[in-house]
């Protein structure tokens, strides 16, 4: 078979095979992620040629691991965001001997999906330079809304860049989403009014396309203009679509579901969700209550944040049970181009909430951050 | 802590632990599935009683795995979809000690999401009784719609029960939707006129909502009733928004991007698909190109067709890499109560689909079924 003049992505996966299965693994594998058939039962020659998935390499990596290299016809996702996972991984992820580790796509994938809205330097914009960002959350689900206000007004006394709804937050009877958010947005708009601080606050959204569209517009009735999203629970095209309808319109990404190991963490956050528009990318940091290692959380503040497609930067946000005695550390670990979040490491202080979230800011601007991973490469 | 008055969702996690690290994982569990934040932060009563996970139980179950029964309050889920697998596992699936291994509904979960249009009874109802069913897949993608309609016309006169869109057909430039859907929809019409039998054509959805909703519309103005859908692609709300507002219509599931084998087929496709209304449900069959035991699949099978909760049945959907000469194996797993679906291993036969396919269906009504895994139980 041809290489063929067809635009193809390049996905990478990582197989547990050995030497004598692993080229029948790669071919199944281009099939599977392609016309899904034996092709001994195709005789369409354009099929064959421009649509069956090709195996472009195979690397020993040792340990019984190989990397393979497949190019995938761009034609067949439809430069539509659930098609893109759907020929990215699909079938293939329900076979347990391979991790999509990473992928290569070509220029009209990236002008098709166009990444972040405002980015890293929309979202830095009107902060100090040279600093890392700040992240508060809003917790347990279960409180009243007045009690959530407080909650939010009491940090946003402190001056953190941003403060999230907890990902629990959804539309429940305790906090429905239409009481709960304009009543913590004016609360942080009051805050801000009388501090002078520029803390934003971003709530999370859920339901369905049609649930967080008014979810949008209402926020967005309160003056906000950042959004928290769970792409594997909304789904890619759910985000994707709320992404492009709202042009200045920020958005995080939850990592919540995103367990499946088998996409390679620094590939799922750094990269796709970069590419359908996460400004700002949250994950569970190393040595928290996750398993990730430092090697990976670096990699995945790498992929959002160096140059890649032409796409804007996504901010990396390590949390997941960050404390403040770790705030050097990570500042040493990501440079500036960082959201440091904390959430109920904050909520422990109870009554002291602002003081110790103003001491978590104080700490984070009085912090010289060194050039961070992104810097390392040039893409 | 008591066990509280709140109405309860029991989440049944397979946590691998030691008998000294068991006990706080499980609370640990319990904790980032509700409040996700030190219970030392809380100091509101009710949050702590009514919103908290609550371990029921931990039990050995030997080799290093523990069943851990934590009881997640129903009005953190909003009795929303998308919402319902967040807390059930959202954030726990990044921690790979872990695996959601089922769940254990009270009735208003039930009565709120309320499972299948139709199910089993409503696929089977114009069938001969105490015979599998049958299923044929259009592919590969890539092909002109001419052609695809030219292959189900084919397939359709074997008077299979049912033909689906491979999941890899979306709406691609090759076939769009709105072209492929009606073409191949009058192809099984006119050979059902002409042959008296009653195949029925599922186009495979694909992109967000609106787009999902505008495709099911396509397909009813073409007599269509039955659509397959990806639920881990589309995400639960979507899924769960079309099956409620098409209550007529039939849902087929299909299983791309479930590879987390960190959720328990036998849950996963048996009890969550259904509960949110899949009638059908496609997953990968022992003995094909995919790794599920025969076990697993008959698990899978038993949920999906067992009582449970009031909800109609599932229809399982064996599928991935099933041939002709399985048939009788198949039949003899799952009983009458099932879908067979063969899909290259038909199209293989190239100029003789036709009859490759009628022997397929006629090898089926000649089979006598017995009683179903559904059957070994009553819930």
């Amino acid at each position: 078979m041809g290489l063929g003049m067809t635009s193809r992505i390049t996905a990478i996966y990582h197989v547990t095979a050995t030497a004598a299965t692993i080229e029948s693994r790669a071919q199944g594998i281009a099939v599977e992620q392609s016309v899904e058939m034996p092709l001994a039962a195709i005789d369409d020659p354009r099929v064959l040629e421009e649509i069956v998935g090709q195996v472009q390499s195979i690397t020993d990596l040792g340990q019984g691991v190989y990397e393979v290299r497949i190019g995938l016809a761009v034609e067949t996702t439809g430069l539509e965001a659930g098609q893109l996972i759907n020929m990215l991984y699909g079938n293939t992820s329900i076979q347990d001997d391979t991790v999509l580790w990473d992928a290569e796509f070509p220029e009209e994938v990236f002008a098709a999906f166009k990444g972040p809205n405002v980015g890293l330097e929309g979202l830095r914009a009107d902060k100090a330079p040279g600093r890392a960002m700040t992240c508060g959350a809003l917790k347990p689900q279960g409180l009243p809304v007045a009690r959530l206000a407080d909650l939010a007004r009491r940090f946003a006394d402190a001056g953190p860049d941003f403060i999230k709804d907890d990902h629990g937050h959804a539309d429940q009877a305790f906090s429905p989403y239409a009481e709960r958010v304009p009543a913590i947005a004016r609360a942080v708009r009051e805050s801000n009014a009388r501090t002078g601080f520029k803390t934003r606050y971003l709530p999370s959204l859920n339901g369905n396309l049609d649930q967080m569209r008014a979810q949008i517009r209402l926020g967005q009735a309160e003056g906000l203009d950042t959004f928290m999203i769970a792409p594997m629970i909304a789904g890619f095209s759910t985000f994707h679509t709320l992404v492009r309808e709202n042009p200045t319109t920020a958005f995080f990404s939850h990592p919540t579901m995103t367990g499946a190991s088998r996409i390679a963490p620094a590939f799922l956050h750094g990269k796709l969700f970069r590419l359908l528009g996460a400004d700002a990318v949250i994950y569970t940091n190393h040595g928290g209550r996750f398993g990730f290692t430092r090697e990976t959380c670096r990699a995945i503040a790498r992929n959002a944040t160096k140059p890649w497609g032409g796409l804007k930067g996504a901010v990396p946000v390590p949390a997941g049970g960050m404390t403040q005695d770790r705030v050097p550390e990570m500042v040493e670990c990501y440079g500036a181009d960082v959201i440091l979040l904390i959430g109920g490491g904050l909520l422990l202080a109870r009554e002291r909430l602002t003081e110790e979230t103003r001491a978590f800011v104080e700490a984070v601007a009085a912090l010289p951050a060194p050039p961070g991973p992104g810097a390392e490469e040039v893409a």
